[in-house]
């Protein structure tokens, strides 16, 4: 009977439930209401999401989820002919991947929550740092996903989520409003810091409240123990088990 | 399809997915392998338990949990005549839920793992500098809670597992054996620190490892990104999608 909110996306979701993790924040957030569940594939664009679609939200599905946080670009954004071309999506395939994936959550369920979340800003300077610590002399010479390359990947996610009428979370925008983004909210030019994770789950406990899924409002499953009468406690379990 | 492990308890477990929490752990462990559900319930003890039992394991679930962990008697351990009272359940009484929580798991599902977590040692000192903090003036003068009797319910809830043929894991022992375990493990002298949760949340893949529920054995449930052809994409997930 407990909903399901599910996060479908590539690394950054999948690591959301690390030490400080934007996904286990939302879990936190709606315990006693709500599971949180991780659908997070590192290395993944769009394209090859598509192949998980109805495995993970089968059309027939009794209880599908009520919201879903689609978050995928990072990848996409991936440049042609560097290091990692091979997960290159161009950006209009990009948006139409994710209209496909949308159209395919509202018709597993017309009344689930769909937000977008774009993209991180990308710090080159970062990446080329984490490229040097970790492959030494086999290193890539020229960054192999820019800045700009993943702002042009995050308007396209917003103008998608307008056209359709859904929610979103700009986060390449978000990010670059406090000084300093690169190092606070980025580990490694790309993935997020814990301080990177916070903007992630403020943003969406904001559009989540902004919708009609606010923690704060749903009911708790089962008594706040100061409700229960220590001589009686089958009172307070008859007036709420939901 | 994907297996669910079920987090039962009290507010230790309802925590646990709070930041370095040993439930976010879990489910980052289990990623793309199996749910980590949590169904904490801060301030239970085993006798309000048992009032959830048949709504959070219906035994006619389709997919009852393959494993899951039954973390009470902190609060059962409280104290007759202190401020916790109305928590209290004798330890007798205390093995006795905890054996008809047991029964009724193993009822959903023979095979399900189950694992006993005793609650933590006390640290009384800081219980009092808790409440001192938080009440003030109308602070106990009286620890509501002593390490000694969290001792009795923890060799309870072992003498159970043991008779049952259950895994458990003996939190009351096991942080004593590290010396200043009083601050290092308990952040309030009861609810655990990421130290503390670090802990926990070893002691659980060690016993989750002896078993048969190995992460690291466990398939992944779906291609690895590098196992992706990128021209060729289809081919690795006609492959491999469980």
């Amino acid at each position: 009977m407990r909903p399901n909110i599910v996060l479908f996306g590539d690394s950054i979701t999948e690591q959301s439930f690390r030490s400080g993790g934007w996904g286990a924040s939302l879990a936190d957030t709606y315990s006693r209401k709500a599971d949180v569940l991780v659908r997070g594939y590192g290395g993944y664009n769009t394209r090859w999401a598509l192949f998980l679609l109805h495995h993970l939200f089968p059309l027939d599905s009794a209880k599908p989820p009520v919201a879903a946080t689609i978050f995928f670009g990072a990848n996409d954004a991936a440049l042609l002919g560097r290091n990692s071309e091979r997960q290159h999506v161009p950006v209009e395939e990009y948006k139409e991947n994710l209209r496909k994936i949308v159209n395919h959550l509202k018709e597993c369920s017309p009344t689930m929550l769909i937000v977008l979340i774009t993209p991180p800003p990308i710090d080159e300077e970062g990446r080329m740092a984490y490229a040097r610590a970790t492959y030494s002399e086999k290193a890539m010479t020229l960054p192999e996903r820019t800045n700009e390359m993943a702002g042009v990947y995050a308007r396209g996610c917003v103008e998608l989520a307008e056209e359709l009428g859904l929610r979103s979370v700009s986060l390449w925008s978000k990010m670059q409003e406090t000084d300093g983004w690169q190092k606070k909210y980025l580990r490694d030019g790309l993935h997020l810091t814990p301080e990177g994770n916070a903007v992630v789950f403020q943003e969406l406990v904001r559009v989540f409240n902004e919708a009609w899924l606010s923690a704060a409002e749903m009911p708790y499953d089962f008594p706040h123990h100061s409700e229960i009468d220590g001589k009686n406690p089958e009172k307070a379990f008859q007036q709420k088990c939901l």
